[in-house]
């Protein structure tokens, strides 16, 4: 029996394994503030990368980056009614611009600094963005405007839990204006796809794109569309949402514009964000046993390079046999981009460096010691296949040169090989459903790692969906989306309103 | 006499000046929310520019980003006295989490919500990440600990200036802890010459590193070095400081560790940072009466094609040949990176776009009429010399093939010269000041454009020194700094004290 890097399993207890990753893999930890918490180098590296090759994506569909203010008057908010009843209960609220001694050691509050008009912390940006598209936009000229910007947002969140719901966190959240509904539906499209072919070709993650059932949309928006990914233990993750908002926040922040024929119009204006929880997803998808194991193309590191030392004389020979190798790996590409290869000479023991780069997911860990270097070799470890047959760390002994040329295709490998894996668990794991006792039996008490439901939707509104929604709510569930592109729904009954079905939708449990 | 682009010069109202160059260059504007502004696309992108080659920088002097978190609780503040005594009059403090209806129709901060301890929202991140850093560090083989953050803060300024002095702005924080003194000074010394270099050649900003006087320090540090530039109106900016803290932040955040003999010490910090001010720096150096000139290594695009149509059938011809031209400019190479060069498409007359570009500061402009591409030609307007000698504007017909062959060295020869123009307006703007009489005159009433005093200094602490402040004060001037490598007071008294000078200061008013 294999012993593995971890002190715990997915299988004994996923969300105890979950937080192990985290910690042991230093992607992050609390802060001792409050639902915040601090994410460290590796994480961190993980989200520059991240943040990186989808802001490319996002500025060659012709977005421009921003940046709006964190502080939201009260006002602004109050203008959209769906939008604020939908986040009053989570936001923060400053008060006071000044503090003052208590007299008694410490500080208070000044009573004589407090705002007339109290100010949030962005939980999201439409309001204040759209004031700004207010002044911005005149005539059918300036349409349409399309931005973006990356940003720190906070939602007070009373159970957190790293990555996947912490009252601060990190994202993008693009906003755009456009003359027509059918031009701003065609853009909450376009970066549904973004956000589906970044995730599938970067994160290495097969989602299903499509749209949330009304009761999930974004407060204020008209639809919401959504990527769904599923995780280790069979529940759903929503890791990017794309809102089509109508001109709901034009028409609240007035957006007006003259069209080509002087007419004065409401512009129709779009939202969409992925954010630091994607990071969760990345690691309950592609985690396993021994901890994270980081798609190639986000990995901060991709070549981790392990010098045996030995505190002696022959030390000085086998550091600069690595710095070469180094050297010759970044002169290589992977991917389309130089290889990020990292020559480890922390003070610490060689095991535990190996095994450190295990945890955190380095794709390829190579290990060089004095009789590597007499021999000309390298010993090199596989992240996605770090056992043989026999249960031992397969490392295998290649000509340096052989691993230098081929250590691109190597890391082409191991992102294809997580994205099939990826999508074999997510295949395996969706089981079309033709009755409401199918989905009891299917998500009973016993059931373990359930998986989605694929049924048949008469997408029933007004009180009957509030009772939809509450016989789910008792079994956990929720409905995940209507996968777009679908067919098949065809002459089948609603399971839950027995009317025609109109699509199908996924049921599952949910982070 | 020509006429300008922007309505005010900078000798007829140097500060409205500044506003319009913000203004109609669409570098930024004011959001409606106190004290915050909204960074435009033009402006966010120089922003990014600035992070990017900054970034490279850090990163290539070891140092790994992270992130923490926005909220910090009262207490980490209280645990070092000089600090909280610098920051509590300019704090945003959170102190609730919800909203509620006040049944009126509009929201309040929901009593029931109150805070136990309220939430300071960072102005800095000393306190929170030394509190990381008293996790992080037990052992000398932790140490150094050496990292950065990209973040948004909050100092709450009564009187804001974009970009200068905004309440809400963005920046860089590095923060690091050492086994020694010496080795924590060498990183202060070492991230303000990063900060030099990367004004000087990425900027193209000649400033002064030199040591803050005792009373212009970070409060809570033991040293704090700092880099000024030299503005059009004379004033000084500092630009980025670099602080040597001591032992001050780690006694109060408890970051201590065992040496190698088995000792428990105290840890010391540095901290250094710059910020979005420097892009008002870049502003007041290399801005004229036309607008921006915007250096070409942070320029959002270097080139920008403007092609000028006519709503005829011969546009499709000028949009091929702009096209083909962009495609070739792309392949080429500028000041080590890939000639960045934008097409503008957009609809508007093209007089407008070209005044529009000068006024952002897009460093080359080439103009694409019907009669250029039967001549194959172009015409080329270069940004830092606009206007030949007769007073009109400079266009400079040149074959495509040779503008594309030449486009790189052109790029560099701008930066070249705004650096250039940089280092003389600085050198010729500093003059060596013997007594203070001679300070009065320079800075009188009606002193136009003094620039800065180079005096001898003995370095007077205590009463003596609040007495030197105060009389500089009296005269609105500050020391700026010390310059570093410096020579030249042996045998000097000291202007204010008479004692014998151990150094030469910069005295000048500022921003």
């Amino acid at each position: 029996m294999i012993k593995h890097a971890l002190p715990v399993t997915r299988e004994a207890d996923f969300s105890a394994w979950y937080q192990a990753v985290i910690a042991e893999g230093d992607l992050a930890e609390e802060s001792g503030v409050r639902g915040c918490m601090v994410i460290r180098p590796w994480g961190y590296g993980i989200w520059e990368r991240i943040q990186r090759l989808l802001d490319d994506r996002i500025k060659a569909t012709g977005h421009e980056n921003c940046y709006f203010p964190l502080f939201i008057p009260l006002s602004y908010f109050e203008k959209e009614a769906e939008h604020v009843e939908g986040f009053a209960k989570e936001m923060a609220v400053v008060t006071h611009h000044r503090l003052v001694s208590d007299r008694k050691g410490g500080l208070v509050p000044d009573p004589e600094a407090k705002l007339e008009e109290p100010l949030v912390v962005r939980p999201t940006s439409e309001t204040v963005i759209g004031s700004a598209f207010s002044r911005w936009v005149q005539s059918w000229r300036d349409l349409p405007v399309l931005i973006n910007q990356w940003a720190n947002v906070v939602r007070w969140e009373m159970r957190t839990r790293m990555f996947l719901r912490t009252s601060e966190f990190l994202w993008q959240e693009g906003h755009t204006a456009h003359a027509t509904a059918q031009e701003a539906r065609e853009e909450t499209r376009k970066m549904l796809e973004v956000y589906r072919s970044f995730a599938e070709d970067c994160l290495a993650l097969h989602v299903v794109a499509g749209e949330k059932p009304e009761n999930e949309r974004f407060p204020g928006a008209v639809e919401t569309w959504s990527i769904e990914a599923m995780m280790a233990d069979g529940k759903a993750l929503q890791a990017g949402t794309s809102h089509f908002l109508g001109t709901n926040f034009a028409s609240a922040q007035n957006i007006r514009f003259q069209n080509a024929e002087g007419q004065l119009e409401l512009a129709n204006t779009t939202s969409w964000g992925v954010s630091t929880r994607m990071i969760g997803g990345v690691i309950m998808v592609h985690g396993d046993d021994d901890g994270l194991r980081c798609p190639p193309k986000i990995a901060p590191w991709q070549v981790v390079i392990v010098p045996m030392l030995r505190d002696k004389p022959e030390d000085e020979a086998i550091v600069s046999y690595c710095r070469q190798l180094q050297a010759d790996l970044a002169s290589g590409s992977a991917l389309g981009e130089p290889i990020r290869a990292l020559l480890d000479l922390k003070p610490a023991k060689s095991t535990a460096k190996r095994w450190g780069w295990v945890k955190k997911g380095a794709p390829i860990i190579v290990e060089v010691g004095g009789r590597d270097v007499e021999g000309g070799n390298v010993s090199v470890v596989r992240r996605d296949s770090l056992y043989r047959d026999d249960g031992k760390l397969h490392a295998a002994i290649l000509p340096r040169a052989d691993f230098v040329g081929q250590a691109g295709s190597l890391l082409e490998s191991i992102q294809h090989a997580l994205y099939e894996q990826s999508t074999l668990a997510l295949r395996s794991r969706i089981a079309p459903v033709e009755d409401w006792a199918a989905i009891q039996a299917m998500f009973g008490e016993d059931a373990r790692n359930p998986g989605w439901a694929d049924v048949a939707w008469s997408k029933p509104t007004g009180a009957e969906l509030d009772s939809v929604v509450e016989r789910l709510k008792a079994l956990k569930l929720t409905i995940r989306n209507a996968p777009e592109g679908q067919t098949g729904h065809a002459g089948a009954a609603c399971i839950f309103t027995g009317a025609p079905a109109v699509e199908r939708v996924l049921i599952g449990r949910s982070y």
